[in-house]
């Protein structure tokens, strides 16, 4: 068995977290990786905080482990999201885009462990001066939203920075990108993609199908040239069109805003691959088939859990 | 004592390779690497064919360890160059921007050990075929010309993909990043920017200067938008002003090529820091102080040893 403070901290098996993907983590997947042993998240960027109110109460119904909400901190239903997270007592919130600093008295009287995603140094030291319990340093090789420094580079630089604990996100889909992060100074990861292809994840086959066919040089960043809205998506017609716009002579920041607008709901519930945004990570080329979320979570472990009880073999 | 295929096949004692950098690694800098039981790396792309020879003979009169020579494929004067490695019988080449298949024959006549350097899959599997030794599988983390794939996605798929060893390169500084390159399945790695401050280093000390001080987000990529040509740099005058240039609404390919002409050159042996190109790794915010060659491998190969002697401590 893997051991790793942050199990003990949240009261989970699997240092092993489930990424809050929008339109795609729902209460089902949430609560099966949370069966399995790891952390289910659940997206909390719904249609309403009430529409998130009925999926908290989905999962509790389908697994009695603790599970998290995902919470992007932009977003218009920030302030009605944090609160019905609060009512609902969840065990586990994770933030992107920002900082939770608003929140955190609000969701620690409710007994809520915090921790965000970071993208660098500073926003790892902003959230634990937030009083955050951990953070997740995350990649650029992430699919979704991302910064730039990549996991291999910033997962030690934020581990050597901080005294809470890192989980590492970015770039792991196997035992080994989980040893790896060990190594570099996490204690716990978290995988979206691998996930993403769960038998228990209801996001459109027609997406799964596009993850599964990808290789390691099939996705590019759309929303890199006027920043702050870089997303990691596989190559297909919309992300075709949305970089020939992006990169248009006459392009300005106002002009792509709105190019990725409905995008993801056409991929992830309509299942239109082509015009479509298909987010997913640069290690979609590793992904060759769908599994339950428990064959994800045990397999992934097992392998760790081998190359760290074999790592002093290249010590002679 | 680290153990490692590449060691044995190669004859050094540590699994650990200086980048070869244009401008920067001399004679004196792969001595001092080679000397300390690495694997010293001279950049190849020199005024002229006869200037690095004249650099591997210097070499030669300051160590009798084996050392490398880096040559770039696609420049002007990679054939002369392919010709004065192969004379002089050096240990090792790598090669960047390119397949090596055209030298290979030449070179293995020679008895060189040719280790071309990857950013994908593809690139690894080329070339396994063409007869490479080994394949060093680099991430964009890295400073200088980089591509797309990180090292944490591109490594587990290009040693899941090729049968021969694979050294990791791009966002490793320390001996955590080089355990956790083994655990991705990597067997060495490569270092450049750790280097690039090493004492024995004779890059102008304005450029050390700019490395010790930049943080996690000091580096920006350029040339990305037209392609081909990516590098990763320190944020300075220099890189604001061809980004500016190159996101210019009428900027095309042609207008962006010549941009960095002689900028590397300004920044390595001028100390322009400022006009200058500084090109660096994210890592670049893990390094504070300027050591010796033999410092770092040992530091760096003694971290990795504790780390992966204790990995088994993460099992319970």
């Amino acid at each position: 068995m893997l051991s790793s403070p942050i199990c003990e901290r949240i009261g989970i098996r699997y240092p092993v977290f489930q990424g809050g993907m929008a339109w795609i983590s729902d209460a089902r997947l949430a609560a099966a990786v949370s069966e399995a042993g790891g952390l289910g998240i659940i997206s909390g960027m719904r249609e309403s905080a009430e529409a998130l109110r009925q999926q908290i109460r989905l999962a509790r119904s389908l697994t009695d482990k603790p599970f998290g909400v995902n919470i992007m901190l932009m977003h218009p239903l920030a302030d009605a999201v944090a609160a019905v997270v609060a009512e609902e007592k969840v065990a586990v919130v994770t933030t992107g885009a920002g900082s939770p600093a608003k929140y955190m008295a609000q969701w620690q009287a409710a007994g809520i462990t915090v921790i965000p995603v970071v993208a660098s140094v500073a926003m790892a030291a902003l959230a634990e001066r937030a009083g955050a319990a951990a953070v997740i340093a995350e990649g650029q090789e992430s699919g979704g939203h991302i910064g730039e420094l990549t996991t291999m580079a910033l997962v030690p630089q934020v581990a050597s920075a901080v005294s809470i604990p890192v989980i590492a996100a970015g770039g792991i889909a196997d035992g080994r990108g989980m040893a790896a992060a060990f190594m570099l100074g996490a204690v716990g990861v978290q995988m979206g993609t691998r996930f993403l292809i769960a038998e228990e994840c209801g996001v459109h086959p027609a997406y799964k199908a596009a993850v599964l066919k990808a290789s390691d040089v099939s996705t590019v960043t759309t929303g890199r040239r006027f920043g702050g809205n870089t997303c990691r998506c596989i190559k297909n017609q919309f992300s075709r069109s949305f970089l020939q716009k992006e990169y248009a002579p006459d392009a300005t920041a106002e002009s792509v805003a709105d190019l990725g607008t409905g995008a993801l709901r056409l991929a992830a519930v309509e299942g239109d691959a082509k015009n479509g945004c298909l987010l997913a990570g640069q290690i979609s080329g590793m992904l060759h088939k769908e599994e339950s979320a428990a064959e994800i979570v045990h397999s992934v472990c097992d392998e760790a859990e081998q190359l760290l009880k074999g790592a002093a073999k290249w010590v002679k």
